[in-house]
């Protein structure tokens, strides 16, 4: 299925981050790629790029917690006629606090973009995804969402809450073709986002304690490939240095 | 601790119900015990048993995903005088559906009772008994807390989140002396609301496959009852006969 | 079944130690211990201890992994005609070195210490319960038996083999009536072994960073007070103060 | 470091097998591959294939749980000169039988040639490795390897003990360089094993139920060529109908 159809990505963010990486991986293996996220400007430069590199891709700006948006963004999928290949629901967001510290509103905004942004992307491609008797759904996840540790409780509990729903998932649309997946990144992402936030930690790492995007995106592809007599539910990514 | 000061249970329901249980259980170990539900009927008539049985008891009816409730239950434990000594979340909310046919609205709504409620629930409890440097709070889980399977993926989904929730206050309030266990309880309480809604199923599984009500109560006073150079952060129920 | 019968805990040493504070508690319930070790002399003091305390008890020298020896001390029940309440599997033998530097007879000699023994004892242990339609199984495990660490890789090799033992264990027999326990002992016991061999270790953890001897004698007997309606299978020990 | 050096595979056995299909996988990809068994007459049937193909190949008689066999197997591999870029720990020795019913012969035997074997392997594999500074290390586990069931607990405790032994040693030697990874074979096979010995079961599950080989071997191939950046340390693998 490589070569010919569409991929989506939600959570395209800098143009050094995981969500870009993926769609331009995805649009160098000739698909074509529906590349979502908030942010209109951040889009239209990683477009750029694969137009750049000879790719395909449409901008949508959409929140991943706003039904309508990913409804919409679906829409355009189905509208271009091509099979759904692959969707990633890359929606990432983290917060550090105490758990007293944290209110409600905070812990419900991780939840609806960790967990509920999944449910109504999953769902979505499921759909399509079933009728077609094929495709792969892959969910991103975090250390956390295997472990709670403070001062990051709240986003732990949004975390669990999204690799269950894979597991879920992936036992329910596995028998008609779909492949779900849940990955876990365990370790630091080699991109704009680190190298911003967390400038002192990324140092001290070096420059083998980080992921890199290119490798990520290659074993992202390499989860789609996977022949369905021995598809992989849940993996693990780390640096060859991380501690764990 | 034990027979002096306060319990608190959320998720108090029929009289025959696990939350109405562990009430009466508490209240005949001599603590005062608050009993918070949404129907005042049925907490009156748990209140009624304790009575009739020389407790001590209050009723507050309360929604656990309303944080202005929440909020005023604690008032009035605070206001009692009365230590904390022991906070059980116990809101179970499920729901049976194929994923396509699950709206966000379900999806928000198992996550709002089975996850967040303990989230506002556990923050009030937590903030007391650090304060006072002991407690416990226990969090209800099931089956599902660990593992996501059709048609439950959304009650899944809500309920590993319930757990790393529980997982992350234990290491952050754990050494402030306030212990938070998660139950993981496998299989079906044999109350009103089992053989009210799935008759069959408890008729299928005979006296023996249910989890009796005055046996969870018993370990989670056990639980409670544990050393702090010992405690248990997780621990599993199950009927003897149950596979799993 | 508490009060009457018989009980065996097998790895007792060291009079400040988990086996011996087992032996001690179970005969302060009016059970008859049999208790086994390597030791004659640890053995005696353990037994010593338990008739002043108005206890009964009989000590078998036995080493764990040596089948005979196993075989010899359940005889030796048999041979009393007391039903037999609770075994408890507490073999624990860890060692601490690097993969390159750990040879294959000290990787086989923790197997067999860890999780053969405890296959010999679970084995006879759970064909007397069996037939008795009762009883209670419990093999102590340790942090490792859930996650493996350098330079502890040949111990967690042995302690997760142990674990999968029970777990099976307690599949297999729970339904027939005996009830099976994995214990996850998370941290370091306050006996003399701990006392003797990280002393240092000791010193930095303070009185409160220690499992106590009795607490954990506690929780294990309540394990074994247990209504078969809701029995658990697997729950951990930690000392409040412990990180984890 | 595809197509360049050399890789050994233990545990291949008839032609149609996982271990076959890997040596078989790898010499198409340019390595020179030691085959190591029990059956000199399986190895020479798979050297044959390797060599029609266009590939190179030494085989070992061995077995591996003798220390001798698998020293002699890693100094034939030194000898060659032939860097050592992948390793699989592919012996996979089950038994169904009841607890009861299971004797301390047949419970060391699974431990020594499920878990035992892939310590004396690994070690040496690994010793290997490090001094390169780089190498890839995969041990093939199963269902059994996180779940014990009977009548399959004494495999459950071998595959358990395994799957610990990867895992602390992706913790030692990944900072080194060496990638350890611990698979999880979810489902049957689809080779001459499971053909002979599960033809029944086989029939039930249809040609799609059963896990292709050359899908395995692509996949474990996928591992190796993994960058350090973003390395799996476990991994399942399942044909998309399989219920798990």
């Amino acid at each position: 299925m490589s070569g010919f159809g569409s991929a989506v990505v939600i959570g395209v963010g800098p143009e050094r981050g995981l969500g870009a990486a993926l769609a331009k991986h995805f649009a160098a293996q000739g698909l074509h790629v529906f590349i979502a996220g908030r942010s209109a400007g951040k889009l239209e430069l990683v477009a750029e790029k694969i137009a750049q590199a000879g790719g395909r891709s449409s901008a949508v700006v959409a929140d991943a917690t706003c039904e309508t948006d990913v409804e919409r963004l679906f829409d355009a999928i189905r509208e271009s006629g091509l099979p759904l290949a692959i969707a990633v629901y890359n929606v990432d967001s983290n917060n550090c606090a105490p758990l007293l510290e944290t209110d409600s509103d905070m812990f419900s905004r991780l939840w609806r973009q960790n967990c509920l942004g999944g449910f109504l992307f999953g769902k979505q491609a499921a759909a399509i995804m079933q009728s077609q008797g094929r495709g792969t759904l892959i969910f991103t996840g975090a250390t956390a969402s295997t472990r709670a540790r403070p001062p990051f409780t709240a986003f732990a509990a949004a975390k669990a809450g999204l690799r269950a729903l894979a597991q879920g998932m992936a036992r329910e649309f596995g028998p008609k073709g779909v492949h779900v997946v849940h990955t876990i990144i365990d370790g630091v992402i080699d991109g704009d986002r680190a190298r911003g936030q967390f400038s002192r930690y990324v140092s001290t790492k070096g420059d083998d304690g980080l992921l890199k995007l290119e490798a990520l995106a290659e074993s992202y592809w390499a989860l789609h490939r996977q022949h369905p007599s021995a598809w992989t539910q849940e993996l693990d990514f780390r640096p060859f240095k991380e501690p764990f």
